[in-house]
């Protein structure tokens, strides 16, 4: 697989690729009427297609096969995002490439930035899974108030780091074979105890990642990392 | 401990900031003569100093305390570094974080990048370990010979991750209590079946990083993740 396109846009035996994935298929990659292209939906599926006809807008591709991948775990990151806008993207870059399933960004208590640039943030998820040629985007939430994440959440296996007292249990030892995992990380001035009770009330239990202080965006990673048990 | 400094010059009762340090100790921070501040020397010691004189150059202060912290883990990341030399210096920023012991630079087959810019890796490195307040700077290699690099490992518990040909055992099934542990990443093209070989000879056993294709960088970091186990 050389090159793997991306389309939300699948009719019947027919794709569209549309926009910036147009002009990457037909305008940078010189890709013409009758070539071969894969493209994923970005949920599991990669079709093996023939371009059928180029618009100024779109190209449409008629799907001669399909290959689909189940997701062999989903994990949920929810985090409290960094000052620093370039910090989430490179986070979301990252967290692609390992496969996180969805990330929702939550306003903390000590939170210093209080939005986030979405269409960035799915633009540079976009690119990642094309590059590392995954076929899963993960579902990218917009900013929420902490209180109003939790009902976002599909699992009840719920995991939070925190720094308001030291904690016992470590990463590694938590059970790692779960497939559906919540991972909840605070701000850069870390979750109010008020926060981390709310979070024991919704059933969250603490772990630790480990003596060092982390960035909160190297926190977001650490943990996905350490959970992450899809393998050949 | 509200801030760390660093100093690599310590003689006796007394150690010295130089440059950067004590332009940001005494210049932005307005620490003075009788204050009281830490120091690492980046070797897992923690100095409780007082500032007993100021120069334009540097900053002399008494050691009234030192803390040793010993390391529990030594990862030593081997790798290749990337063509584009700010993944590399993100990637330093996360190796310190995490706490990897040791990172070689080396120069494979498929390499693009032939040359890495130390000082300024050590800036980050330095940097990286004092807002994290870690007392141990990585030992960073300038870049190596694919087999000159051979000589500077200090453990037989030797991992390599590529992708010649699938590999069954999966990193989180190795041992991982392993205190010394060499990891070894190739370029963005791979290394080549010979490396691996050569890499087989030199008692390299290979792992896999899941079903993911994760650049470069992204499987420095998962690996040395993955193999972390220093807790509290």
């Amino acid at each position: 697989m050389k090159n793997l396109f991306y389309s939300n846009k699948i009719c019947g035996d027919y794709l569209f690729l549309e926009n910036q994935e147009q002009k990457h298929c037909i305008n940078s990659l010189r890709n013409n009427i009758n070539d071969y292209v894969y493209v994923t939906d970005g949920n599991g599926r990669i079709y093996y297609c023939k371009i059928t006809d180029i618009n100024k807008k779109d190209a449409q591709l008629f799907i001669k096969d399909i290959k689909s991948y189940e997701r062999s775990q989903k994990i949920h990151l929810m985090i409290a995002p960094t000052k620093n806008h370039k910090r989430i993207e490179w986070m979301i870059e990252k967290l692609v490439e390992i496969g996180v399933y969805r990330i929702s960004f939550i306003i903390c208590k000590n939170s210093i930035r209080k939005d986030i640039n979405l269409p960035r943030l799915n633009k540079i998820a976009l690119s990642a899974m094309k590059q590392t040629q995954n076929c899963y985007l993960p579902i990218i939430d917009d900013i929420l108030d902490f209180n109003d994440a939790f009902d976002l959440i599909e699992t009840n296996n719920r995991y939070i780091a925190h720094l308001c007292h030291p904690i016992e249990k470590n990463i590694i030892e938590t059970e790692k074979n779960n497939f559906n995992i919540c991972i909840l990380i605070g701000p850069e001035g870390d979750f109010t105890l008020n926060e981390v009770n709310y979070a024991f009330k919704e059933k969250f239990k603490e772990i630790s990642l480990g003596q060092n202080r982390l960035r909160t965006e190297t926190a977001g990673i650490f943990a996905s990392i350490k959970f992450t048990n899809h393998y050949e």
